[in-house]
């Protein structure tokens, strides 16, 4: 039996999204539902993926089938395609599964031709109107069907105007129409080779195919890659009788909303223009009149609407966003789909909708995005103040929220000009570990070098700041300058930033704070009665740490220990211990971080108030911890009281090949068991003085093991942190328990995780370093060569931001098993960049971790990511 | 119920090797056999496990055994273990599964004390040697239980020596053996801070005790490591009862072998030392004896020991290698073992024994150690010239044989210099692909940089050239001389090389070149007989190709395109594609590489005559075809005719944070889909043109894409692939069938195993990357901390020698069954370096592999390896 690839309006409903694209779904539901509805019909989303299969051609079967529900098409509207006396005209307008921009938009009047519109133009009694429908169409279908640059015949139509020496596109007389007519057939003619096609069903094929191309184009490939869309899903056609908002004063078209999609705020929104075509909406020739506005000047069509809007919420207990066209007095709906909405309208949105009884908690859960309540955590430009904003360049949103203040070049300056109470944002070729306290002193950062995971772009993101990192195109004038796309910044000159979008403004625009209202709140409680998985938090300070805790963080998953080397004291002690040539004076160099790292330790627990917290020991290489080039070694041998050429030894000797795969993890606590000595004393000594002063607390440290491959190197460094430990915790006098456990970051350990389970009191999976192994590349070398992979659809997502569930959540699942098999009850984390995003903490829910870890700024979004999982797969 | 942990050699056997040691079980068979063995007993492995699992001590249970034995042995020797009247003494050895050297070797005469050697020395009637056997006691035992050094006690002799104007031990009267004993204890005492231990039974678990601590040792562990020995096999005890070789004329002591070890001759072999114990023939103040004069001195025992030699070679059916002792004209034997050998005398004796009737074929094949033939398969030194050779140092073996040549130091000068006639070495910082001609000029390579797997060691041990590597004492004093641990060498002086210890020799020693005899092929061709594996090898020149077919290779499993192009016309073309900006730029410098490519590929094929081609495309990042100094990027730039400036930032842009996981493999296919087209065309063109010169064979080239990590990234390769060689082979006329395969080396190809072979018709494992990866280390940099890895015994093995069949295994398993589910005849293979490992082959003969593939001078010994898994496995 032969697949069915085009469906009637009325054969289809709102379930069939997706066959028929949302687009025609929903057409399809607003016919059943009785509601004006042009006649039409949708050829199908398996139509185009057929296409594709078919090597980019409709094969007979479908184009038949195409031609028999033309057939059906005009049985009901009582008119022929082609016909001179009473021609059927259609738009062709995309709609795939999930609405994507970057394809193909409309192509209306089709079905015109240098007969049809004779007729047309009788049959309406309006010349001017028939021909002024066929030139538009006309210059559109060759712009999106045959990709005629537009302009050209903008180009063409000025010269008309100066000819005649008119302004406006309405002053045309029909005879002009015509012959501007003549002179874009004969551009197409010259320009294609071949005379402008003639026959509506031909139009009609070019126009489907054209929508099937635009499927593939880049912009709808990043697209798609940008939001998680499958490229095989397609996207189907809607052919729909035309109706005309242009007929004159009593026609007109308009969007509108049923609640204002910016607030959230239960009132019609939206706007309309009489005697108009949608294009001219768009075009913003006329400027149109608020929806309110339409009771005075159609009143029936308003009342009519009214009843629509209504009809169509209740119908799918979520605000719409339609589009509607009046004809000579009647109401036509031509397309209605859940709004669009910011963040703050969602949660307005949502809670209303519960509290007018229309939708449940968990529906109201599963209608908010999560990666939306990010615009909510950070602050925002001002509406107003944005538009006065000089766009300069757009580089990498690598930390969100806006920024405003004047520019400085140093930490130091970030930190002198804050202390004056300045507001600054800090320009810097990149960032490094020293900068960290002047970037907590600006209001955001901008890089020229770096990507997304550079240190300003992780570092930014931990504290919650603006950054717009890796912009190519400065160029530093000098220590206190720089230019960019031909603008100069010096220092002191007003900079704006936009850390979601990458966007740089010159000059100054206001920023509001973020908002968390009591919407927020709410939405968030009832986002937490539904989730199993606990959320907790990435964070090294307890400045982040009670941020966390505010946005709900239900403990620590992941200090990073080496972050709280980098301060002035410490890195020196660091540095002395990497000079060190014996265990002696490694040991020496320890005991002086110690008090230190305790004192960090002592305040997170602080403010974690109880909270579990997992600290992972030291991680990275060495290296990172001293100079590369000549002259600072020559600076720093100063400093540390020795010979230049011995320190270059010992940091030439620190060198590796692949760093990523290098001496690092705990392989350095197996070659200085030293360092694990002395973490374990800081942890557990700061863990003992913070419960003596909360004796209501119950603090039990998790010592956290990286980078382990097989279970003896995690027994060999468990045994340094047992013997250390209980020492300590005797010596104390106290009873004090405390966890050690791993991450599962090497593929090797999530292959043998039931020897690691052994060892390990809990797995926290690293899906970065996973990630990287997995697939055998590195993170910072990738970007060199994914954008292939992408365009050869090899690679869909970014792996390092979407967890690649087929083949590393093979290596998950299959540790998760492993574990549990030796170790029942082992508590499963994950503490990757992964652990904020929303699709994998799906994969999370669903291999049954206990919790995931993020960025406290992602700990909102994970909340109600987790809860959507939990709700999704009851 | 309670363990054994003490069996009496009349309670084991042969077979209890694991248990009770070569040694113990030995002694247990021979005491079983009848044959002359002094009573004893041994304490179990299992106890010296007990030992470390108790924390290093013998619990009492062990302790209570040991004693109820010695009851035991004191009842069957009718002696008294510390009674002066009738005392038994007793030897202790340590006694491990495998022969162990590093291990805690003897003491003798254990049993000793002041009392009891008054009546030892009444009993025997001979004072003198009572009481040297006494100091030889102390002196033994506070060297190996106590760790006293042995030299000190040498000191206390030379000073009475001094005194007594004597010059010989043996001159020394009983009492000035007494008044040494006496000096010894005091020694002992002052050093020890206690008294010797005077009881015998103190005196035997310490000395028990220090077995078992012998076993871990640095050198224990070290051998251990080498030898594949596990760390918890343990060792065993022997006690047993002295007997004396030194009680006058009619004793002696000795060693011998059944048939000669070193060349494989069936006569007994060996020497002895009349009136001596068994340190003394190691002391080599006295020459001893060859056995053959035994029939002289002492005809009777003589007999006796040749019947005793037929009777252990007929019931072991092997050379044995023993240790005898005659006491009064009675012979002991205290000690068989099958007999190490010489890879020569290996196969003369398994072909012998074979053809003697004792063994069978199979016995034979599983008889000779496969890593042994390489010694056959290069030259060695002249074992008389060696004697006279100067040993200057030792650095890394990175490639076997033995060399000897002048010294030069260029490749430029190698070439020369042997077109006129000379034999020369080449000593160079380190090598780079430039030197390969100089290379293959020279007897040898020395460098002073670069470990087992740098540029020289990899492409000498291809080539089957003598190397030695990473020689960090070396000091170049100019161009042409260099300085080392003392020796200066200058241009045109002799060196001698010996890649297979690494030992590096001022002056000439002569060599032999490899003779492979008639029993080398018939050990071959019995081993093909019974294996399943097939063999290939891994060649990227004919002349490598040929070399591997004369040692049997059955086809290539490996040629690595990308050492092809480092050859200068070819280079050059090579980073003309690296500069290029554009696709059309690319494809003309491709150009010109394709006919020399083509040329290679012909070269091979016509080598392999018909034999099956696996051909890897380009897999290296591209930074290792540009230069990296500025100043060769100067003269490059010049060459190309561009500027400095732009070549260095095509440079600069290649650089990597981590080469390994970076722009390689397939990536550089997927971005650059005309280098895989440019080596289809190479591959395809040249089976073409080969197969029209040579109907009768049947080419089919294999084509092998590396660093797969999804099934669309193969195909979106083999699709161009495909279509290009179809378009080749239907433009030829030619009916041409060709294989694509894939590497299987990044885990998630192994995890996906299922979805790659839907497209890839064979798998290759590359286990060098498998292994970086799923440990999540680099080979390049494991070496900063794997010994620290070895010292805690968190890994035995280097996994990049011996393949980790727990982790890598596993996968490698995984992959190989979703491989088959998949397409059930899929061909396995595996080409990383453990395609050579004798270890690694028997797993992959029972994983299912269908061959494994070698460098050429590997193959022979993964044929034996091959037929032993089959054999051992059946």
């Amino acid at each position: 039996m032969s697949k069915k690839y085009v469906y009637l309006f009325a054969e289809g409903n709102a379930q069939m999204r997706a066959l028929l694209g949302g687009k025609g779904a929903n057409l399809a539901e607003m016919t059943n539902l009785g509601l004006p509805v042009p006649y039409g019909f949708t050829v199908t989303t398996e139509a185009c993926t057929q296409y594709y299969a078919d090597g980019k051609r409709i094969n007979d079967e479908i184009n038949a089938e195409i031609f028999e529900y033309l057939k059906k098409l005009e049985a009901q509207s009582g008119k022929t395609f082609g016909d001179k006396n009473n021609p059927l005209l259609v738009s062709v307008r995309s709609g795939a599964r999930a609405s994507m921009p970057g394809m193909m938009d409309t192509i209306l009047n089709l079905g015109l031709n240098d007969e049809v519109v004779e007729g047309f133009a009788e049959l309406t009694q309006n010349p001017r109107f028939a021909y002024d429908s066929y030139r538009r169409f006309i210059q559109m279908f060759s712009d999106v069907v045959m990709e005629l640059p537009k302009h050209n015949f903008e180009v063409i139509i000025d010269e008309m105007k100066a000819e005649r020496g008119i302004k406006l596109d309405t002053e045309f007389t029909a005879e002009d129409l015509k012959e501007m007519i003549k002179k874009f057939k004969a551009y197409y003619a010259e320009q294609k080779g071949e005379e402008f096609p003639s026959d509506p069903k031909v139009q009609l094929i070019e126009a489907v195919k054209a929508v099937f191309r635009s499927w593939d184009n880049p912009r709808a490939i990043y697209y798609r890659r940008m939001n998680d869309i499958p490229s095989d899903w397609g996207t189907a056609v809607n052919v729909q009788m035309m109706v005309f908002g242009n007929m004159g004063n009593d026609s007109g078209t308009g969007v509108a909303f049923t609640r204002n999609p910016a607030t959230g705020e239960k009132k019609l929104f939206g706007e309309f223009l009489m005697n108009a075509q949608g294009e001219d909406v768009v075009a913003g020739v006329r400027t149109p009149q608020t929806i309110d506005q339409l009771g005075e000047v159609a009143p029936k069509a308003y009342e009519q609407f009214k009843q629509v809007c209504a009809t169509l919420e209740n119908h799918y207990r979520d605000m719409q966003d339609m589009e509607f066209t009046i004809e000579r007095g009647n109401l036509f709906m031509l397309q209605t789909r859940n709004g669009k909405r910011t963040a703050a309208a969602a949660l307005q949105i949502a809670v209303d909708l519960v509290n007018e009884g229309m939708i449940s908690k968990e529906e109201a859960v599963m209608q908010v995005e999560p990666k939306s309540l990010d615009a909510l955590l950070h602050p925002q430009f001002n509406a107003e103040s944005l538009k006065n904003g000089k766009l300069i360049a757009t580089a990498l949103a690598a930390s969100p929220g806006a920024a405003c203040g004047k520019v400085v070049f140093s930490a130091a300056d970030a930190i002198e000009w804050k202390n004056r109470g300045e507001k600054v944002v800090m320009v810097r070729l990149e960032t490094s570990p020293e900068d960290i306290e002047g970037m907590a002193a600006s209001q955001g950062i901008l890089t020229a070098r770096g990507g997304m995971t550079s240190h300003a772009a992780v570092v930014a993101r931990g504290m919650g700041t603006c950054c717009v990192s890796g912009c190519g195109d400065i160029r530093f004038l000098s220590d206190k300058s720089f230019e960019l796309n031909g603008t100069v910044f010096n220092e002191g000159d007003y900079i704006s930033l936009d850390g979601t979008t990458g966007n740089i403004y010159a000059g100054a625009i206001q920023t509001e704070p973020a908002s968390i209202s009591g919407n927020f709140a709410t939405l968030m409680g009832w986002a937490d009665e539904f989730r199993r998985l606990q959320v907790r938090t990435n964070a090294d300070t307890p400045r982040d740490a009670a941020q966390a805790v505010k946005f709900g963080a239900q403990g620590i998953g992941l200090v990073r220990t080496e972050h709280m080397f980098f301060e002035a004291e410490k890195l020196k002690a660091i540095r002395e211990m990497i000079v060190s040539t014996t265990p002696e004076q490694r040991k020496a160099a320890l005991e002086k971080v110690l008090p230190l790292q305790q004192k960090d330790f002592e305040g997170i627990y602080e403010a974690m108030e109880g909270r579990p917290v997992t600290v992972r020991y030291l991680d990275p290489p060495l290296h990172e911890f001293v100079p590369t080039e000549d002259e600072d070694i020559r600076v720093l041998a100063e400093e540390m009281n020795m010979k230049a050429e011995d320190l270059k030894a010992v940091c030439d000797s620190l060198h590796e090949f692949n760093p990523m795969m290098g001496h690092r993890g705990c392989r350095l606590a197996v070659t200085y068991p030293e360092i694990a000595e002395m973490q374990t004393k800081a942890v557990v000594g700061a863990a003992i003085n913070t419960q003596k002063k909360h004796p209501e607390w119950n603090i039990v440290p998790e010592i956290m093991i990286p980078l382990v491959g097989d279970v003896k190197e995690l027994k060999y460094v468990k045994d340094i942190v047992v013997k250390t430990a209980d020492a300590l915790i005797a010596e104390a006098g106290v009873d004090m328990k405390y966890h050690v456990g791993t991450m599962i970051e090497i593929p090797r350990a999530a292959l043998l995780a039931d020897e690691i389970a052994q060892e390990a009191e809990f797995f926290s999976f690293g899906t970065n370093d996973l990630t990287q192994m997995t697939f055998g590349f590195s993170r910072d070398d990738a970007g060199k060569f994914l954008d292939s992979y992408y365009a050869a659809k090899i690679y869909e997502q970014d792996p390092f931001a979407k967890l690649d569930q087929h083949g590393v959540g093979k290596l998950i699942k299959m540790a998760v098993s492993l574990g549990k098999q030796t170790r029942p009850d082992i508590k499963l984390g994950i503490c990757g960049e992964h652990g904020g995003d929303p699709a994998s903490i799906e994969f999370c829910h669903n291999v049954g971790l206990t919790y995931v870890s993020c960025s406290p700024y992602r700990v909102p979004i994970a909340r109600l990511a987790a809860a959507q999982a939990a709700i999704k797969n009851k």
